[in-house]
């Protein structure tokens, strides 16, 4: 069996909401130790403050390329493959990755496709809605009754594991659908489900997130969410034809 | 095949000449984080620093229970096993270990014996004779360009690679040689190889580097220390007597 290793260009470390600036520069600097060299920052501090440059030390490159968006969204929309960080547990949360699990599903697509790993910001992480733009989540091991990282180390040791992995090839025959693509049709999704009454108007969110979580696992292809549009189109047309056939 | 995982409080964090408060705090924070709590810092910032604690962010307890000790030789003298991480290349310090494969070593003597790993200061990292008093090497893969890692994220990559790893169960039938037996040895060593004129006395560290690296790799049994002793001992009586025989 082939292996291979990953394709590090292809991997962008997204900051959401990083609220101190040495964090960006020591993950700035962990980042070229690695070979990784593109980093997105979500609404977080500047990479261009005096701190950031300071504890990059060396990895001012990596600073001055970041890339600034306003939302995740916007951040992981021309992306492929979304891991979000988190050390919180729950319901809606579950299935988490390993680090090395992660890799495991990761490496193979960085031939191919882009891909991004997301860490939210200092003091609380990923927002549920932020965690329901990623496709698969991963928790570091960490004692239960302190489990907090620091952001900087965390990206370390993910940055580390990817060093470390190398995976059996995988075979993508089919293109994968783009972030962006996945959210259009979550969206027509969820109008849809409203529309038929299978989830409330009010509360549409938790369901969503389930169905988000079971999406994002399976890596859909560009086709299948053609498939999926087509069931809600189809979907809207009879609850149109029924609202005419009434009226 | 028996799995094992690794018994944390046979493993103490060693930091030598640490220059940055910051980077105790940070350790002490990712040692709790990971489940460890052995701190011994040799000769560097104290750790009641301000900064320390501030780093910390919970993990006070860590820096407060921290040994302090003016030489690595001091740190390590109770322990049996103690690996030392360098990004340095050179022919003196070869081989290298990855950090998975220096924990198939670790964790397997966790169960018995004291161990230690050993982190060199920001800036120069360990010296020649520091890494003598090494049993093993131990470098984290990194980009050739730009290889120096941040103190804290290197002790939160090589325990989270000990959180990660569970090695097959090894028999040591045999009590291992505590380092202060061991380095008494190579002391002996050193004086009969230089009286027996096979290192030159004014240069011996050269050849002795080598020598501690070959005896460091092999896990030195207290049996086998009475062994080299006793060669030793014997060689420097055949060399007085020789001497008398001359007179």
């Amino acid at each position: 069996m082939m292996t291979i290793t990953p394709n590090l260009d292809a991997i962008s470390i997204i900051l959401v909401r990083t609220r101190f600036p040495e964090n960006i520069g020591s993950v700035a600097r962990v980042m070229k130790n690695m070979g990784l060299s593109r980093m997105v920052l979500v609404s977080g501090c500047s990479p261009f403050h005096s701190m950031a440059y300071k504890l990059a030390s060396g990895a001012e490159d990596i600073l001055e390329r970041a890339e600034e968006v306003p939302t995740l969204r916007e951040a992981v929309s021309e992306m492929e493959f979304v891991a979000g960080m988190t050390s919180r547990a729950g319901r809606d949360r579950a299935p988490f990755l390993s680090p090395s699990e992660l890799m495991e599903e990761l490496i193979p697509l960085t031939g191919k496709f882009s891909t991004g790993l997301v860490f939210g910001s200092e003091k609380e992480g990923l927002t549920n809605e932020e965690l329901g733009l990623c496709h698969r989540y991963v928790r570091i091991p960490s004692a239960p009754a302190f489990p907090s990282l620091n952001l900087a180390q965390a990206v370390a040791i993910l940055c580390y594991e990817l060093g470390r992995s190398s995976c059996p090839e995988v075979e993508y025959p089919a293109p994968l659908a783009r972030a962006e693509q996945i959210e259009q049709m979550f969206e027509h999704m969820e109008r849809t489900l409203v529309e038929i009454d299978f989830l409330e108007s009010k509360n549409p969110e938790r369901i969503m997130r389930a169905l988000r979580r079971l999406f994002g696992r399976s890596k859909l292809e560009e086709r299948e969410i053609q498939i999926l549009q087509g069931i809600w189109s189809k979907m809207d047309w009879q609850m149109r034809k029924k609202g005419e056939d009434i009226r």
